[in-house]
């Protein structure tokens, strides 16, 4: 067996991310995996939630929003609120990932009393939206942090881990790496992982589809080619700090 | 170390599942793990919806919803549309969680042009309430489905699996089974596991809380912990039923 | 005539009032008038509603919420909020007038600057299930008072009035006492009774059905048939109340 | 003891009906008592909601809407939806009564498979607008169904019963008829009584206030009282027919 | 050609202005052009919107609400927030237009930190009813502008302008003035404007329907008729201002 | 004066359309006018809305959205339907806009019984959002309704104009061609021009701000600068089409 589009079972698609790609927020990047393209932005607002400021702590507090753009796929997706149209459960379920995967990243304590507001809103959508805006929302929120630092705001470095996630998928028996739409509309297992940059895993969520289970032994398989994979995508985060710094001499 | 209320590490709580429950619903049970405490019903309706009936292959459809009472924990929880309250994402989150996980279970073309409606609702909420709703899900669909069979309207067994879940978490370093509310919210690790009766995995939810991450040890050891509970589980599950269908002859 | 189920045309369904039914809430019971059941829940909080701390009189607040869960019914019955469902025109009839009855027990004054939330669940609906829902919030609501006073928290007996409600009905031109819902559902003339112990009436709602009308000797029967009948709800009450402190010591 | 505005007890107000206020709808009043003002208007749909039209029997259907607008009384009354602002209970209450009430009158097997649409916007509110709003509906429905049997579309007169409605209540222990906003929010109790012309009870609601209760002596004072105020409404339904009619030749 | 009612091209309707329509809110007017009419009310709140205060500049604020009451046209008219219907984006457009062209005319600094609350109830439609909404606001305006300066809540003229507004239009090539709904519906172009009492324009909105297009030449010689047109409306807000005055001595 | 930015009164900020910017829609561009940039998507559905179907000539529709993303201005922008926020009365009265004008373009019967969908959202608004909006729309629309017209579905040239739109203002007493955010929000008089290529009016929307106003001279002004700079628009949006059609050969 090939996959679709070429690739090796353990190659992930070419993957991009642009930084500084809006110019008011605090942080943006546009990170592109193939075909599916994802804006990420961080803003910051000077206050807390009552949930939050009722700890009295001075902590502060961190909230991810996720949405398709309407032409982000092949059939319109519905926009939410605009003619009483819900905000899908499947819409809630990744953005709470996001929000948590990011949470575990930071030490709260250490932002002090604001919110990061953190958007990830999909242009295009060819599959694994969820994990390539995690991965681009901590490049984002790096380029972020970096300023509120120098601006003062932030006084110590408040991040505990790097995170960034990819996906893996058991495909007519193979596991696969970094599937495609067309691949993960037929998988029999899917698995997101979300990790740190120092091999510590942040968020597994592995669901058999279709009628399939999967065993330990598949786990295994799936884990080790995501931990692989996701090496490369602290690179690019990486890069993706230095070109935006670079910028702002 | 010993747990707060004297429980061995892999010791579940008392667990007991009460069949026919409801007189109305063609399934019904209230279970209880400890001091969380769940309705499940399952009811029929003879139509699909619009995305099912599309693919026009006679299929049919199963769909869950999730809600916790207003009084079922320490703290109100406001009702969802009674004043404008949204419903949450973490009940999306779990309720399209339950939905999956039965799903998986069933062969919807077996159960033909009709949508399985299963509510789980939550009475009293100790922790562990979405494991209890797909363990009790479990029950009072396997008791709709044999009325269901009974009556003639499907035909043939539509189950592919049978399938139960628990939760297992690490805190203070040690690896716990079936985890109540106290343990839940200090938690390092918590990790949800779907199970059919013959092992495989359906879905695996683990995430780091407070700042902690996990390995593959912990990883592991936390799935062989979950696996030895869940065993019980599925007896319960069929004790309810037999019990069920005694008091219908 | 004989009744569908054998009663006396003056006879209620055998009725039980199980107190202490949750442990998070103030108070709270499990009433059953046949095989309508409901969970009446009483929680505190510690705030009042602008309306009320406008006054500057340091009253308090009362105020009720009533949902019929989705497997009461023969029918599924829609969760408001889920898919935007609104919150049925029934629903908001029926949680008015138990909020109305319940503030007319209570002096406001005496609470002191809290807000009594009560919830009544309907787990099984089969006829009655406002009437049960008020005799049962104030079964609730005299054990959470019973804790308040014992916690301190409010000085002096605040009851106004116990109360408690029944329904009667004409159906085939004979008054029914406690209508359940096949009775219901055919009845020429329904009417609810909200009375105190002592014999005053708090509100009485009589409605005709399906083309009749009434006049004021039926009025007047039914009225006769649901004071006899509501007195024993008072000694459920009482009963429910002594049971609850009797555990509590 | 006088009333402030030095009515009699058993005095109504000052009440007038405008028939044909408005010009599109089929039948449409303007109705005033004293200074509390409502257009009541009868629209009609060709079609029937679903639950009418599985009975399959040709049945019509007969709803009612009612609102207050937003300068309608001394303080502005936000509308529903215009911000997230839900219709509320108060308004849910009222409208169920006056549809329950106008079905009450008609029978609608004789109307023909269409829905007939009630519209009760009260310009001023000065206490009484339910009533006031049933009295108009009746008036406007009267104008309509004789447009719809001149049209042909309705063959046989549908009127079970003529209806109109009136509130009474006690004040200082005093038995008044129809009162205003100043008398209605200082009563002991509040009494609503729907009849019909030929003296049957439609609907009785009785609402003990302020912690006050009432006796069955007391109850049937008001409702003695109500009886003989009803009387001239109906004189006034029928002048605003004949008036109408009277235009259209 | 003729118009449809008779009226010469550049001939408004008959419009009245009634002052002091409804008793409680600061200012109100029924206004009347043709069978259009339009309850205008002014009401006053003692606070203002968060963006308003935050300029801490003691400034006040001005918003308007827009509707078209059920009955008010041809096909009943689905209220917002009854059953989940949204308001519509044409009515957001209206009241938006009103109140801004309503800020347009008052230095909200001189106001001080209130906020005006105007409310457009549309009776009945049958064209121009933004317009006639825009003229009788600024007459029930004016009303309350003199009473709340005469209680001494504002302390110095706060008008810049005076405002009216008519429409125009396009049919079959001629000009004509103040479109009823007929003509509107069947209008090559329709031109709303809005003008000061000196001549000013506040806003112009011209709009091509049906695949037509407007050139120059055309633009001006609407606002010709227009502003011809505008002119008798200033007389008609400046004499229901005497006549309320009038009555309140 | 000098313009902030360097421009001349009279001068457009550089803006470019990039065709085919997303690779599902039928048509798309990602348009700039500077900083601001929106992406325009036309996305096609085979059905109709009922008003429209129940014409019953074979006509179709065109309807638009407009959408701010969360991170495209200064301040976060909170998503309609997320945490129950409505859609602004500022976004239906733009998308009303959209719509409208692009159907002034397109013959609606030639397009056949299908809905053309036009979304608009704002990646970065630097001011001029809507006018970019339409401009960008219809280049996108072209690219759609060639591709339809290719796949045959659409038979004979729809377009009944091609339209473009520009935004003038009076800035300091100075007539400004294309204002950004900063002249914007400062500006006394902000006119917004759709025309079709050959001259054409489909839209003027003038509105004064801030207490100004203004005249006939100044329109006319405006209308001449707004004139001129909209011919370089047509030539972007052929330029873009005839690039798109090169990359399908």
């Amino acid at each position: 067996m090939t996959r679709h589009d070429g690739r090796k079972f353990d190659e992930m698609r070419e993957t991009t991310i642009i930084p500084g790609y809006l110019k008011y927020p605090y942080g943006s990047v546009l990170i592109s995996c193939g075909d599916t393209k994802v804006i990420c932005a961080v803003q910051v607002e000077e206050t807390v939630p009552e949930h939050v400021a009722a700890k009295n702590n001075n902590s502060g507090w961190l909230t991810a929003e996720y949405a398709l753009m309407p032409a982000s796929g092949l059939h319109r997706n519905r926009r939410a609120g605009y003619d009483g149209t819900m905000v899908k459960g499947r819409v809630h379920e990744i953005q709470r990932l996001i929000g948590r995967s990011m949470r575990a990243a930071l030490d709260l304590k250490k932002i002090g009393p604001r919110t990061i507001m953190i958007d990830c809103d999909v242009l295009q959508a060819d599959g694994g939206t969820r994990t390539a805006s995690i991965t681009g929302a901590m490049a984002a929120l790096r380029i972020a942090v970096d300023k509120l630092m120098q601006e003062g705001k932030i006084k110590e470095n408040p991040f505990m881990h790097e995170i960034a996630a990819v996906s893996v998928g058991v495909f007519k028996g193979e596991v696969l790496l970094d599937l495609d739409y067309f691949e993960d509309s037929k998988a029999e297992t899917d698995l997101n992982l979300v990790m740190t940059k120092d091999g510590g895993f942040v968020e597994i969520q592995g669901t058999a589809e279709n009628g399939s289970v999967y065993n330990e032994e598949q786990l295994d398989a799936m884990l080790k080619v995501a931990k692989s994979g996701i090496k490369k995508l602290f690179d690019l985060q990486e890069k993706a700090l230095q070109e935006y710094k670079s910028t702002q001499k």
